[in-house]
């Protein structure tokens, strides 16, 4: 059995937290093939990283991050950093033989996300970026059903991510706060979920048109136009767009962050040419299903509860209940399997660049309030 | 007690049969101040006439349209034909002095509809369009929370209309299947309620936004390009649009015939400043609503079931259950005591008309693939 | 076409408010081989029968029950008195050859409803009681895959009544307050259609077990003790009770007025051996459905929702809405039907009796705290 | 910081399964106060003890349970035997004066328990059994609610709990399969989870009354009745029953290993004097809540999800997702907080006694047909 020690960078933040939680869950939850162990925790001063390493049950600390670079004995590097601090850090360790892991979004900087993919391509080491949606095994068994042909091909993609954080007076504070800081706006943050999964399941967006709208934070009751919002260099906290799929498909988005009553709902229907199904993260074991071969009078949403027959449900029995730790472990147990087997990561480096080329398509038509082509927005 | 004598004119197909239960059903259900009388059927021929009177219970019939603008003894005009016929008979009415309640779309023609809510109004009498979904008693709770100011602004709308019609295989046939016949296309015919609801609860729409297809009807897997539809003639059977509103308000729309196990899923989700609705017509009672009021370990979303402390429930007793027929006979009512009290019903001949406007900025563009201004498209 | 004139015996109260709307909407929503006439409506005083007449459209009036009995131009007797008075108006009806529909309770004394089923037999002509839930095409469609083998063997049936009534602080007034004056409570009144629903899909109840309850008017806090409610001579406002099924099936029952956030829910869950149904009166379009031939991991509950496919859904289109007045409509044409076509209407007065059996064992019960026989318990 | 060394007695089984992941999450999850160490794993041989050790991350391993007793180094001993072995590990443990976790039952024999319970009485030290359930935030902030009065008075609790493992012909095997061998049935195994949190929430059961049935093996399509279930020693795997509170509040309670459609679906609605709560674990972030205090034209049933404001969510954003996994952290969480201010664990082992009586309770009345008192049910 394979002994891999992982580096966690920036592991005191809240994705630190999550990553902790994953490292210590994914070993016992289901076999990798790997003997892991959470070896040595960055932070940004010492006191910080020795917090880190005790309150999150690291080993070893520091506070130079190159420390992770240098050590031999570090064979994977997890960079939950700041997105502005990504690239750097992953392409040195890809210099140096490690495996690396990104949190999304790999970068808000396209230039710096494609040299990012690059470097990622030349290294042959596994890689890959956080999507943790995408590992609920209710999204997998979507994915299956796709591609198994059960529910041919799709043709109508709606989805939307909602918190109420604005508008219960939760204000974003630090880098996320700012977009010369690096903040991503909803678009980028919550939006890029979205994004990702449409593609996982409906196949590369080429066009789109938004609205991206900031609120008044003066009067606190309406949106600002989009002048406005341009003219304040202002985040972006609500945004609709369409998207037009490279197979044909057609696709509505939607995000805010000033929606009462909703927490973190990730959520997503998809027509397909033999059935519908859809999404809720906040039931998130749940598969609603439609297949158009049900005979008429029986033919509805179904909803199927996961269990052991999908992928990636390691509990023995259906219903046990998934939560968000168990989807960020189960990708950090792909990332191992892919390394120990010598495999390939998804999403790597070049598909979660793509993501980034969709959020900045997405936003340069708000601006423009014209269709975008995505992969004429790099100019 | 008034006595009103209705006639209706196309009273043989699927709103002459809505609508005859809406006239049985309307004076029973709740006091009008009118005593009601399902005087005159007008059909296509004699014998079609004939037979739908005594269907639908009716008192006596006619096979020309005439009939209903000559005789002294109509009040009422209830013009349920094909939308290509409404105008004519419509204004000759409103010449007459009686009072019109014209099925939507009020016309596929905007300048046709126009000339008519100049017709309706010079002529003084009453006049509404059969946006029913209105009518809902959920409806009309969500409006007066938004008018007496408990949810704030809107700030977003999402909505969707969903049918399987024809993914099961189910085509459009007669003057509906063809846009030079006058058919509508999945816009102007189920999408034209998500817009008057939209309108209804959130202002005027200004800009709009779309991607309009229809399904390649060859291999049955794919949506046609936007090219291709527009070369074969063919009515839209999908379509998503993004709405920006006088308030500032942004909204989305979806539309489709293609959605499995979805039957008449008329549904909408609506932000606003101090809280959140949502609407589905398959559980009509219901109104989703959160309350950025409540405190926070007691806010969510709540089902808020219809009953007697809400406008236009008639029952008793709360759940009791409201169908198609009810929101049907709820709109005569309206229009009903409009009469009785020289009132104004709503929405008259120029609100339809706008919602018209929206449908054809919305086709248009679709076909230009641009956002276009709703005041503009008139040329 | 057969004419058919109705008389409403006690028209002017809720149910003679919910039958003038069925009797309205019935004849135009489908078919029923009978021309129907709202002839006569009878009140206990002239003014409260002429004002109903008037408000729901009856031709006629009179406060003489018996001339429904002896005018020969009658050929329906619809009853919506109180039930201590159906006996009277019903067995003279038979004896004059009326067709007879009674509102449930057929009678809350056993003697007398057993002597009403019996002049029902005699009398060769058409006798119906009101159970109006079996008649929601959801019911129908459940009913009809029991039938067919689609579900298997009926298993485990749980199912409640709720309503907030009573925790409202609307409390009943007149007859329906007093057990002596012939108030049923909550068991007779709304358990009555959860015993007549489970009958009908799993057959008959041959024991029972209940735990009786009233609240406690004086602290509004809690139930009072099995014996302080029958020393206070009051009728029962929460019950739990367990029943046998002579299939071999179990089931489970409970219905209160005090629930909170709960408007006429009439639910239940129903397992057999070969898949699970769920049915919810505020969701009744829906049957939530789970079949066992499904492939594992498809399994789970589905969401039908009526349409065409289904017995009595007589919309052109699924989804578009059935409320409390088409399951009203629904029974009175199967009624009809059954006049029209010398068959028999269910259910009829001996299957009602059989309901009031299994109310008559479950208070026994609840007083004596055992097991009642239900064939036991006339004595 | 405490060091405290756990060690798990039985920790290849299904519960040991999820206590090592549970102590993995539990110290990086929240803090705790101790410094946490999976220290020892026992299983029956020293292979099986090896693989377990490896596969779920225990530092030691050993096939002699004594050891955990007679190591100075062990401070926390958790048992996840089959319940018949839990007496006798227990017993030594807490002589031994180590903190004892017990999984439920505590054990399937009411004396052996009762044992237990008088001997972790005498030890001082901290005990809790596993009724994880408990510990989801949901009820805790249910529990909550009723604690500070929101809630009012428990009147009415209606639970069930679902599966579909039997059904899908998934049987039992190993001590589970049979009565004599330790198996629990349902009302042991599933039905205890229900029994805890209607007594955690509404306070004791005094009186139960059940039907309790097990399925014909032979035919596979009903159930048996009660006197082949006896003669046949089979173990239940349906039952029904009812229970009244000290409180005067009443219960009603269902399980099944036949049910179609249903993974793991432990359910509850609970209607107090002001108001109403749902709980389902297949929706565990929510909480359904109505309020009498609500305007009456906007109470229903709210849907709560768990967020920053509610206990022992550890998340920094509401709806982030919680499963099976975090309860178990959770309870153990607890256990070690107790420990660490010498506290006292909930439920210990005298509650989880008066679980086992209350299902002792209901078997006998399963068996006798007739009410029992759950203090009487000793002899």
């Amino acid at each position: 059995m394979k002994e891999l020690n992982v580096a966690i960078v920036g592991g005191g933040g809240f994705m630190g937290y999550a990553h902790s939680m994953g490292w210590s869950l994914a070993p016992v939850a289901a076999e990798t093939g790997a003997k892991l162990r959470k070896k040595l925790v960055v932070e940004a001063d010492d006191e910080r990283a020795r917090a880190t390493a005790e309150r999150y049950g690291w080993d070893e600390y520091t506070s130079n991050w190159r420390d992770v670079i240098t050590r031999d004995d570090i064979d994977i590097v997890d960079i939950v950093t700041p997105p502005a601090a990504h690239a750097q850090v992953a392409i040195a360790a890809l210099a140096a033989g490690k495996h690396v892991f990104v949190e999304k979004p790999i970068s808000n900087d396209i230039a710096e996300a494609a040299q990012m993919a690059e470097a990622a391509e030349r290294s042959g080491v596994v890689h890959q970026v956080g999507f943790n949606y995408r590992y609920t095994p209710a999204l997998r068994f979507i994915k299956r059903m796709i591609e198994d042909g059960t529910l041919g091909q799709p043709l109508q993609f709606r989805g939307h991510y909602l918190q109420d954080n604005a508008i219960l007076g939760r204000t974003l504070s630090g880098w996320r706060a700012n977009r010369s800081a690096g903040g991503s706006g909803v678009v980028g943050d919550i939006g890029s979920h979205l994004i990702d999964l449409a593609q996982y399941l409906a196949g590369n967006i080429t066009k789109v048109n938004a609205v991206v709208r900031a609120k008044n934070p003066a009067e606190g009751t309406g949106w600002l136009t989009n002048q406005e919002r341009l003219d304040g260099d202002l985040l972006d906290d609500a945004a609709l767009w369409m998207g037009q799929f490279e197979s044909g498909a057609v696709g509505s988005f939607a995000t805010t962050v000033y929606a009462s009553g909703r927490k973190n709902r990730l959520f997503f229907e998809l027509e397909c040419s033999k059935g519908t199904v859809e999404f809720d993260w906040n039931r998130r074991e749940e598969v609603k299903l439609s297949l158009l071969s049900d005979p008429a009078d029986q033919q509805g949403m179904r909803t199927v509860i996961m269990n052991q027959t999908h992928d990636d449900f390691w509990w023995p029995m259906g219903g046990m209940g998934i939560g968000y730790v168990d989807g960020t472990a189960i990708q950090l147990q792909h990332f191992v399997r892919a390394i120990v087997s010598n495999g390939i990561a998804a999403p790597g480096f070049a598909e979660a660049t793509q993501v980034q080329r969709v959020i900045e398509a997405v936003m340069i038509s708000g601006d423009k309030e014209q269709w975008i082509d995505v992969e004429d927005n790099k100019i």
